[in-house]
């Protein structure tokens, strides 16, 4: 095997950069200071350092070893990558590969010092080390972030411009926000809340960024008391925020472990008051986010406060779209759906008679995005499989995968805008021409299960888990399933996944659930994988709508966000029932209302056909 | 208002013996010592003194004040039974009504003393009583049954025969049983299990007795330690149980306190070792089911043992059916459904002829099973509900509520069995003449809910809370609902209403679910109750079986136990899907292959009849 020269060579320096710190093992993750889902270039450093390009991965560096865990989705991308590199791959959840925990208690001795930037660790993953650490008689640096040295031309933070989205948009000012989250804070009997979540302060605050590639977010922290709140903020960024009148005061970003540490002192009175019982008890109160604190954080907070991890009233009161959000994402969502439309015509019209790959397929949909007013950015990377590509769940197509697509079987296209006026998310496979009876029978039975799942109506109290089986049943009957969830929540000129709320069948003990509540958004996705052969999967954005109010409580459905046909050619009667063809008939007949005057002629003529009754 | 004397006397005596005892509150409940549902008559003083009868209450009497709490579904029938008993009714959440806790934090003052008989109060409750009474500085005396000085013809204790269930019904020897409890004690790290809840025992030692009503159990408690067993019974119930050879010693039921206390301090080595804080660590570890302990067995295992209060293993290994459980139960049903046929036959042959009352149609039903082989007993009251009185959910008919069946409207049944073979239960609405467009409506959307559960598919893991929307969709997508839960597990020659799976939609954090598993059996009995009109329930009891094993897992579905037509009368088929349609024709195919032999001839047409092709 080759030597990977350009990995070693980083590696070398990250190694002296420990020597010189004097630590042992030095930790490297793919998360950022905000516990983001997609993470700026800044933070890639686990990727820079070990050639591992994957969403998910943790290297761990000793003086003569090295080891990078990543899961199921990636071993063998990792496999490739890291050839030649020296570092050893760590199958995640294979049996007899050790944890990072467990990985260090075999390796670390007494005296020796890990190390690793506590602002990218999990308050969570933070605690497993420490306890690792403790029972080995090793210390932990948690304060020090080695990539500042060792990776020369790191990529600076990002600071683009911050801003200000009108009322006209959010529908609420920040001021009645802050007001409703105090009243939160005041049930609970916390003092404040700590937020260090990207999408909750934007939200709290109606500001939008681009630090994060199709997320617009900018870098941020936020107290809010009861009396007084505090943004940080990279002030250059955001030179003319109007804030002030809410009684927001802007700090400069990095300068939030200082001003912590002034606030704490001041509200804690003196310095060692978290080892006194009493003074503990009178300590003040603070609600963060557990589920994306960092590990530095919560030591900092944790020290001279009482610290509540729980899951912050931004959550649900962003999950809850206003009215005016509503109307905004309807009218965003038509035009979005429109632009589809045009797509699948374009495609259809054009396919086989030129060349047209993945890549250039979702450069071209992008295009017709780009051509609505107010588009700001797509919300995701597109996902665009063809045939056997499509069976790859989170496939995103590179210049070595891209494939050429041709005049037959299935494309799977999900993707998704960011606009003025909201975030869209949409999944449509495509039938470029001839599809299998297998084919027609999958996309069939999955284009059913997300119209039958939007058909729900449920009481008030109704959670994602009591719902998935309306998606599912009829692949269950066919004993399929999906290894994915049904639906995720979605923001409002956000992350294009958002929670609380989800839809997904599993159990899990620990995780609390929440239910349903009108103004919620949330995606409808069933699908069907079949590895080396094609995938299907058919996505809507539902609004969650009060129906009726009676004497057996407040009945909720959904109403559809998304208007772009179900492809027909993909569609065979054989396998649905009489309502699943009245449900394709009357969503059709809806989608050739409500786009019709959004396209030209020639596309309105397609639009008729597709749409006609089954 | 008349003084109603009889209850002014008795609680006269109980405040004397109050006196006697220096207790200023005492407090008696309707529970027995096993945190039964159903409890003897021995257990009934607080319908004894206080002369309310529901099924729920609480009866707290001062020396100068007492007052009552039960539930909403006994406001109007404990009005009228405490009229002139001076005891005032608590109406349970009702807006400003005090718990018990918040009533005597009023009233009780320090040095005070509350009374009452720590076997029939949950650990639960009695740890809030323990609460309230440490912030008042009163003392609470627990041991002390007061019922048994001041109920002069209190019924004794029942000790009727323990008899022991063959291998040939059992499946599985109490040997075998015991070893499956020790693996998952050895797994949990506890030294011994102690029961209470009488099913369990029964189900582990493969006893059976007729101690309740209806509930084939005996008094009993039980300690399973590593090594040894030991169970406590009436011996003069059980003089020659062959249980010696699966090492299980056999003590006296009363001498469980001596006894605990003694084998605690051998088990301990000295008397205080639970205030010491090393002792603890290495003190013995009682696993005990929570949910069923009482205050007072709680109290004593925790003084000198770690207490793990968690779900017994008994709960699971019972509710998994073995193949002899399930054969014997295939064949009860059977029989049980065929009894019910006959019954339906003879009321539609006989009603408006002859005079036929609620209480003289539930006889009847008895009657045609009593001459099943093997019936030992009905496993529950039965409900018969005619009109108005279906709507009622726990309706149980008395001399003075007791409706004459008419020749018209519905009449809703639910009965059940114990037989040497299984424990059934069954609810069928039967039209007995004419019935309105509106009870077909409702009659037709229950029905088809019932089987439309049936026909679920579902992946390992499935919990009731995933399932119970396949019951319930139509009836909300009608606006409409029931509130109860949809299906409870179902004991074998044991209680009816058996855990811990349940299949109900609603959300408690709390609360855990436990998946489906292949043996496990539900009921399946969606409803809708029109108060003072009319009320259906559709009941099915279901067999958990597994249906497929592939790449996607294990697909679980369900087998029908019951066999007994739904009432054609009732249906219309615009209520109805194709899908429906087709359900209930499968259904009732098989109803008439498999009960026809069971008929006689006129029965057997009828059969036919009701049988048709809808």
């Amino acid at each position: 095997m080759t030597e990977n020269k350009k990995i070693t060579e980083r590696l070398q320096l990250l190694r002296s950069a420990m020597k010189e710190n004097r630590i042992n093992y030095y930790m490297i993750t793919s998360a950022d200071c905000h516990g983001s889902e997609y993470v700026h270039e800044h933070f890639r450093a686990r990727a820079w350092f070990s050639g591992f390009t994957g969403s998910n991965g943790t290297l761990l560096v000793g003086q003569e070893r090295a080891a990078l865990w990543t899961d199921g989705r990636y071993f063998l991308q990792a496999e490739k990558q890291l050839a030649g590199t020296g570092i050893e791959l760590m199958r995640m959840q294979e049996k007899g590969v050790p944890t990072i925990e467990e990985y260090l208690e075999k390796h670390l001795t007494g005296g020796e010092v890990l190390g690793f930037d506590g602002n990218c660790v999990s308050a969570e993953q933070g605690e497993k080390l420490e306890k690792v650490c403790r029972k080995k008689g090793a210390a932990i640096i948690y304060e020090k972030d080695l990539s500042d040295i060792a990776w020369a031309d790191r990529p600076a933070l990002p600071a683009e411009a911050v801003w200000e989205l009108s009322e006209e948009y959010a529908g609420e000012s920040c001021g009645e926000k802050l007001k409703e989250v105090r009243l939160v804070l005041e049930k609970e009997g916390a003092d404040c809340l700590f937020l260090n979540s990207l999408d909750d302060i934007m939200w709290l605050f109606n500001l939008r960024g681009s630090d994060i590639a199709c997320n617009p977010v900018a870098l941020s922290y936020a107290l809010v008391e009861r009396e007084a709140c505090t943004l940080f903020l990279q002030k250059k960024a955001a030179p003319d925020l109007s804030l002030e009148r809410y009684g927001v005061v802007i700090e400069e970003y990095d300068r939030i472990f200082d001003w912590l540490d002034q606030w704490l002192l001041e509200k804690t009175g003196r310095k060692n008051a978290g080892q006194d019982q009493k003074a503990q008890e009178s300590a003040v109160k603070i609600s963060a986010p557990g589920e994306y604190l960092s590990y530095r954080l919560m030591k900092v907070l944790s020290e001279k406060s009482t610290l509540i991890l729980q899951e912050s009233p931004t959550q649900l009161l962003k999950a809850i779209k206003n009215e005016r959000e509503l109307a905004c994402s309807r009218e965003a969502y038509l035009r979005d759906s429109a632009a589809l439309c045009k797509f699948i015509y374009w495609l259809k019209g054009h396919v086989g008679k030129e060349e047209i790959t993945e890549i250039s397929a979702a450069d071209k949909l992008e295009e017709f995005r780009r051509q609505i007013p107010g588009f700001l950015d797509i919300s995701f990377t597109t996902i665009c499989g063809y045939a056997d590509n499509g069976a790859i769940v989170h496939y995103s197509a590179t210049e070595d995968t891209s494939r050429r697509l041709e005049k037959k079987g299935l494309v799977l296209v999900d993707s998704g805008g960011q606009y003025l006026g909201g975030t869209t998310d949409v999944t449509r496979t495509i039938a470029l021409g001839e599809v299998s009876e297998e084919e027609k029978r999958i996309f069939s039975l999955v284009s059913s299960a997300t119209l039958r799942l939007a058909d729900a109506v449920f009481l008030e109290g109704t959670t994602g888990r009591n719902l998935d089986i309306l998606a599912r049943q009829d692949l269950w009957k066919a004993h399929l399933d999906y290894k994915h969830g049904t639906g995720h929540g979605i923001g409002y000129i956000l992350n294009v996944h958002e929670g609380p709320q989800r839809i997904s069948w599993q159990y899990r003990k620990e995780t609390k659930e929440y239910a349903l509540r009108a103004g919620m958004l949330t995606s409808d996705e069933p699908g069907m994988y079949f590895a080396g052969k094609f995938g299907v999967r058919t996505e809507n954005i539902l609004e969650v709508v009060k129906e009726e109010e009676n004497e057996y409580g407040t009945f909720l459905g959904f109403r559809h966000l998304t208007w772009v046909p179900i492809d027909r050619e993909g569609l065979d009667k054989q396998y649905l029932t009489a309502e699943d063809v009245d449900r394709i008939n009357a969503y059709h007949r809806e989608v050739r209302e409500r786009v019709f005057p959004l396209l030209e002629k020639e596309e309105q003529e397609w639009l008729i056909q597709v749409t006609a009754e089954l």
